[in-house]
């Protein structure tokens, strides 16, 4: 049995279809982010700045936040030594959920090893719980979601992205008497669109379904407290399931839910992902809380963080750079072919110093792939005037398109209508 | 819809059957393990030791540990701030991918957020990428690996525990054209018995089957280099995907597969749990890379290991305690029902300051409920003795026999011969 040449021809595939992917080799350099040292394919080390992380606000180097982590590493270990149940359970994730459940105003919080995980987790066991349970779940959700969805063996419909006529239907259609999940997100990461959380909730009121909500690229960032998109609209107590993550707005790494008390513990009692694995580290969740607490009281990285984002896009469009609208602090950048838009990447990397990692299908449909740019506080004014300045020399390079009208360019005009769920890989 | 009572409902099925859990508040103490600072339910805090840790030799407190994620979170921060693709790929991740792949003397390895994310991971994206490939699970395989196995949607056998015989006639009513996969662990955590790994590569090879050994229990403890039974064996060559964690010998957190570079890119370009989520921080990758590195020359932690470990079953058995018979470092004490073992570990507690969790259904089968006792090279002779005090006076208080053969209590008498997949929770 030839087993190599089989993995081969998966990954030849991959290739072929230009999504093969080779992940840049970044060292972050804590206090200059976002500088990084980068190393090429030959080990030849060089800075550059990055515009592609998803530590939005750079908490990844706060001060308090990195003192944090030290001190607890040196008072308390570096591991947690073991699963939640077996001797894992340590104080500051105890600490740390009480402060997420704060966060949210919610009953109780349950932290995971990751979002991905706290997705998978928490969708699949809340649909398993109820007995005969439909899931109504968006159509861009993220793939952790998908997982989840997937792996509760419950009946699901898939919405059109955003579409609230279609998720009454769907919702219509169902028999009354079963219990009803809808699955969506509040800020769509690749677009950077916003749901219609209030009118989800109204739905989810008329059909008597639960709503759970992924804030992952929302927590920390907006809202007065860093609640999030739900908070900052005042939905928060109409939402039955807030699921967040600990590495993007709050820079560390971590996934957790918050919810009532009923829904957290059996999540916590019955999920396999939460009870048969290692618990957080002691010293990521000190970090984490340090992280979370000062954004609840800190305006100062938000409102810094709106101001470059929307700096960013209005010199980016004013150049003639297909910027896509949205309302987020998601700058997306379309460039609509997977070969055209790695060459960008490339030339960015290589002439510029300047580092966005190209987005290519499955993470986007075909046809919409683009050059995803995070603005974030520590981002000075010069270094967007630099970033203009690189792309204006790569999009003549490459011959892209300037003239577009960027007002046009929207996230629903871009998704494909495919309902389906993607396979593997996706 | 009362979704809050179907919740409550779901939890009282535990409560009822004696297998809720309670999570016991612990606060390591760095440089005092196995002493830690418990917390009551009233938040009074009083000393203890545990005697159930996974940080099975107690590097989550090493110095040079320690000083490694110290020192890597004050210069690179404490997140990777992306995935693994959007800029999340670290240098000290790289490096710790490069020390493992040494560790098992293979081509390619591949971190993950933690070792159950790479066994659902690897063996769902392995199994898929091979065309109708069926796969060969041992009836005691940890719920990560059942998960991987599920998920990947591919036919399945579950073969008795460790029975050779099963595995061959399976392998052998199998279609010899079909690409094959053997999923087993080597030390089984919580018998403490280990696998034929000889015998299931024979077969391996007889039938034009993968290998995939999970030796979450045995890296860092087992081995010249703590490369795990199979390095102890002379194995590792014949084995093709080897998979650990970072959480347990090596305490910290974090797990990994290691194999040959096919596999490895394959699983890397495939497994949605590997990309969509955000990569390990900079931190822990160097401390893991840390006690990886230490492990590899120093023996002096496993030799001590082996030889409290030792000690300690010595010790109880000649107490007359019911200590299980295995060859590992795990020294199962059975008890054989759920609320005596409950009570057993609550009054441990209560009374002698010494935490060891109790292990029930699902965990292990009911009627073979048992306290799981791993004692490190730090828990020094005094301390064992203390134990056996403290055991002694728990089974007396309880009236539980200490009168039992020990040497017949044996895992292969325990395990139930149910060769149905648990169910969610299990
Ligand atoms: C919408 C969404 N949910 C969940 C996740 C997973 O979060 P984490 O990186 O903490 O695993 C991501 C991305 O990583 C995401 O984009
Ligand atoms: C056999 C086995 N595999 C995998 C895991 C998961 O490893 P981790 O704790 O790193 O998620 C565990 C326990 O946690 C285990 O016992």
């Amino acid at each position: 049995m030839d087993y190599r040449s089989m993995f081969e021809d998966a990954v030849d595939t991959l290739r072929q279809e230009k999504r093969y992917r080779v992940f840049a080799d970044l060292e972050r350099i804590a206090g200059s982010f976002p500088r990084a040292r980068y190393r090429d394919d030959s080990d030849n080390a060089r800075d550059i700045t990055i515009w592609c992380s998803n530590d939005y606000l750079g908490m990844g180097q706060h001060e308090k936040v990195v003192a944090s982590m030290q001190e607890a590493a040196g008072r308390l270990g570096v591991g947690a030594g073991g699963t939640r149940n077996i001797s894992g359970t340590n104080r500051p994730l105890v600490e740390l959920e009480r402060s997420l459940a704060d966060l949210h105003r919610k009953e109780g919080a349950l932290v995971f090893t990751s979002g991905f995980v706290s997705n998978e987790a928490a969708i699949s066991t809340i649909a398993r719980l109820l007995p005969d349970c439909v899931i109504y779940s968006d159509q861009l959700n993220h793939a952790s979601m998908i997982q989840g969805v997937r792996q509760s063996g419950m009946q699901r419909h898939i919405f059109r992205h955003n579409d609230m006529a279609h998720l009454r239907e769907l919702l219509a259609a169902t028999d009354r008497k079963r219990p009803k999940l809808i699955c969506f997100e509040s800020v769509y990461s690749m677009d950077g669109d916003i749901a219609p959380i209030k009118e989800i909730c109204d739905l989810a009121e008329e059909f008597g379904a639960l709503t759970y909500i992924d804030e992952v690229h929302a927590v920390g960032l907006y809202g007065p407290r860093g609640g999030g998109i739900a908070e900052r609209e005042g939905l928060t107590d109409r939402i039955d399931i807030i699921e967040g993550t600990l590495a993007k707005g709050f820079g560390v790494m971590g996934g957790y839910i918050t919810a009532n008390k009923s829904i957290v513990d059996a999540v916590r009692s019955y999920a396999p992902e939460f009870i048969f694995t290692t618990a957080l580290p002691p010293a990521l969740c000190a970090a984490a809380r340090t992280s979370i607490e000062h954004l609840k009281t800190s305006n100062a990285e938000r409102t810094q963080h709106k101001r470059q984002a929307q700096l960013t896009k209005d010199i980016l469009r004013d150049a003639g750079l297909p910027v896509m609208t949205n309302e987020t602090h998601i700058v997306p950048l379309l460039v609509g072919d997977a070969r055209q838009c790695k060459a960008a990447s490339d030339m960015l990397l290589e002439k510029h110093n300047i580092y966005i990692q190209p987005i290519n299908y499955p993470t986007v449909p075909k046809g919409t792939e683009r050059l995803r740019i995070t603005p974030t506080p520590l981002h000075s004014d010069e270094m967007i005037f630099e970033l203009r300045h690189a792309l204006i020399s790569v999009w003549a390079s490459l011959e892209l398109p300037r003239e577009r009208a960027s007002e046009t360019i929207t996230a629903s005009k871009l998704t494909s209508g495919d309902l389906t769920l993607p396979t593997v890989g996706g």
